[in-house]
């Protein structure tokens, strides 16, 4: 398990370190890894509505970014609608 | 990433399979999983006390079962102080 924690702090510090804040995610690196790497848990992520959606569900104080625990929700709810395919 | 989802996902699946209901971890299951699955991110969990700390914090409804995002939650607070080997 813990290569696959670490594959996701990886993942995200990669996509947060692309502009601005290297802790956060804005909108737009949010959306590159979204449409990049969970192209099969989150549909349609092209589609500027799903994004915005998504970020507003989780950007709790609503500062325009997401921090990693913020991150982690999504990551969790998308993973308990996930059957796993074990 | 999704493939690191699929594994937290199906690790999980596999613990709480083991007894009773097969969708919560007993403090059983989950020492067994921190055991053997987050031996560097999760110091000493043999010692009784730190599960007993880790499942307090983790079992929101008190009920002595870790549903998926309760334990979900204890990932991502690990994760997130592991500056990951990126």
């Amino acid at each position: 398990m813990e290569s696959a924690i670490n594959t996701l702090v990886c993942q995200f510090k990669t996509f947060a370190g692309k502009d601005g804040s290297a802790t956060t995610l804005s909108k737009d690196e949010f959306k590159s890894l979204v449409v990049s790497q969970l192209p099969t848990l989150v549909k349609n992520a092209s589609d500027p509505g799903v994004i915005d959606q998504l970020m507003s569900s989780l950007d709790q104080n609503n500062d325009g970014e997401l921090t990693f625990m913020e991150f982690w929700q999504l990551i969790g709810s998308v993973a308990s609608k996930h059957s796993g395919l074990c």
